[in-house]
């Protein structure tokens, strides 16, 4: 296996491609082609990455972080494209849930994503131009089969711990299941074994939504100078509802009128949800890539760790501990999905806890300042930390 | 008021714009013009109705079906546009529910819609061109108050029974409220006193979607010779996940492959529930105007029954009887809505049963076989027959 050394590199974004420095990359050439479950080859691949608190000499203390669908390597801010905060900024730091101090913290954005990482937004080296839908479709399984061999360019052989909500949860899951050796413990948060009906149909409206848009092109919009905008913010809006709860959203907004006393009788925004979610959607073309959203949709949605078996199966011996968590309120990932989980890894006497916890912000919770969920995961590393003897 | 002999007139439909012989249209012109909420006013409007069953000498046996958002005046097929049978069909005739032999039907086609009533796709008589985009805004009292002008050139004062599901059931509710001496039952399913957040959020979506359409062209789309069935189909794919319940799509198709046994690892129909999703949308398309899709949403969106107000209010001393129905699977109108219902109509005394049906056919449940459904419907009508003396 070759490895570059670590570099920067300035990538574009959004409908007016601004060019944004990312970093950190590197390229990562296997001894074999890096083979993706379709069956498509490429030699070398890229990942961006970023890591936070330092390995100790043991290298025993690393913590895998694995993002959510348009989530990114990112885990603290300022996010270089949008100047926020990272996604899990609130619980990262010297005595934190995530405690800097203590663990060595990697976030990679994941294969076929758009921040750095090799994705459709790639440039293909054997035509010199930009992937588009020529990129292989990828499967969450490639994804992590891409992080493990950015932790063997790491030197990491076996990490503390995965953890993961959302699509997130779903590559922690595929790393407890195909990697037992590799790592210590799991965290797998308001995810599912397997997508469900309901959520391929959604994901697939929001593919439809770009594809529909003509600026998409067939995937060729950046060669062509277009971006399917329109189509790629009705996918996010689409997605974003189901991110939230009915009452999170009826307590947020309900009814309520945005800057008027009297609806304008017309189709411009009148309730403060429709500005809402249009925020939504206009923020989220800023940031990201239409074909990412449709090959990560898609990994999603081929998701089935089980692959049509019993669960159980899959977690046989398992010497990883696991913390299942999941939202009351969460009806895109349903506490149902999280003790589908758990059941599986009780059947096979697996170390594993399981916490539901009570709020009304749906799947975002994860994302959102919820103590009790913080609490579970604090209380969980630590326990873990102690057991690796880590502290 | 006059009123015209009622006449069937042809329409076009679809991307084709193929014409079909819809039937039958009344022109009602009021003696003051009729007023829009928004304060619009039109001279004369046109309405298209669908009548089953015979009036009785003391028209006193007609019951006012009010269709759903997508629904129209053909309560039993062929339906001139698809082909299909009726949206009630199955339990329209001699001894079923709605019992021809008893009652007098009526079911007109929304102020809005697309089915031959005053809507978007009618021609403006002030300028002689569609009215599209210049099509007043119209809300549910607008609708309602189209359908009293019907009954009052059909010459009927009372109706026996109003009933509706879903944005019908907000109809019946309007009805109730506002003209409780001109019916002497009331059968809202399914619906809500108000739009919640989430409902409004999921009809900004399928707006968002016909109008980033570039065939949309502001709504022109017909003088244009253009239509935007991608936005509408997308508009279509969103509402119709909201219409079913996770688990109905889960035990209807799960995960299983469409016509395959592998995934194809691409963009193309996979999974079953994309192909059905992909095939609601091509269909909608061939019998839906996409700016009566945003005219009637927006009416769902403005209803408000008590404007904010208790809701127990709108209904004091009503001398109606009331049947309220949900279906246990219904996250579109989950059964709470319902239950405010009747906590309202209970605060006032009125005369109410409900009944929450066990199912897990979700919002679309009024419209399937469900047996328990059509018992409780059945039973209310004939009880409230008996009391209004029609048998």
């Amino acid at each position: 296996m070759q490895v570059s050394a670590p570099y920067a590199t300035s990538l574009t974004f959004g409908p007016e491609q601004r060019r944004v420095e990312v970093g950190q990359l590197v390229d990562i050439t296997p001894d074999q082609p890096f083979r993706f479950d379709s069956g498509a080859e490429i030699g070398t691949i890229t990942l961006a990455y970023q890591t936070y608190g330092e390995l100790n000499a043991e290298k025993s203390n690393a913590i895998l972080l694995c993002h959510g669908l348009t989530g990114d390597q990112y885990l603290v801010g300022p996010h270089p494209v949008t100047g926020k905060p990272g996604w899990w900024e609130d619980i990262v730091g010297p005595g934190k849930v995530f405690d800097t101090d203590k663990y060595h913290l990697i976030v990679s954005n994941v294969m076929g994503g758009c921040m750095g990482s090799l994705g459709p937004k790639s440039v293909n080296p054997l035509t010199g131009a930009i992937y588009g839908r020529d990129f292989p479709v990828i499967t969450i399984a490639d994804m992590v089969r891409a992080q493990v061999l950015l932790l063997d360019a790491l030197g990491i052989e076996k990490l503390f711990c995965v953890v993961g909500g959302s699509m997130g949860g779903m590559l922690a899951l595929e790393w407890a299941a195909r990697y037992p050796t590799r790592l210590f413990a799991c965290a797998p948060i308001c995810t599912a074994a397997k997508h469900s009906a309901q959520n391929i149909a959604f994901h697939e409206i929001g593919r439809q939504a770009i594809m529909a848009d003509p600026e998409w092109g067939d995937g060729n919009y950046i060669a062509r100078g277009k971006f399917p905008a329109k189509g790629l913010a009705v996918a996010r809006m689409t997605a974003h509802v189901t991110y939230l709860s009915e009452i999170g959203l009826q307590e947020k907004f309900g009814r309520r009128l945005q800057d008027k006393h009297t609806p304008s009788y017309g189709f411009e925004v009148d309730f403060q949800v429709e500005s809402y979610l249009r925020h939504q959607g206009a923020a989220f073309v800023e940031r990201f890539d239409p074909n990412s959203y449709l090959y990560i949709t898609r990994a999603m949605d081929y998701f089935d760790l089980a692959a049509g078996k019993q669960l159980s199966t899959v977690f046989r011996d398992t010497p990883v501990r696991f913390c299942v968590a999941s939202f009351s309120s969460d009806w895109l990932f349903p506490p149902a999905e999280s003790r589908h989980i758990v059941r599986a890894l009780n059947a096979v006497a697996a170390n594993v806890s399981y916490t539901e916890v009570e709020t009304d912000k749906g799947h975002d919770a994860f994302l959102l300042d919820v103590p009790a969920f913080h609490a579970t995961l604090h209380g969980f590393l630590e326990g873990a930390a102690r057991a690796r003897g880590l502290v």
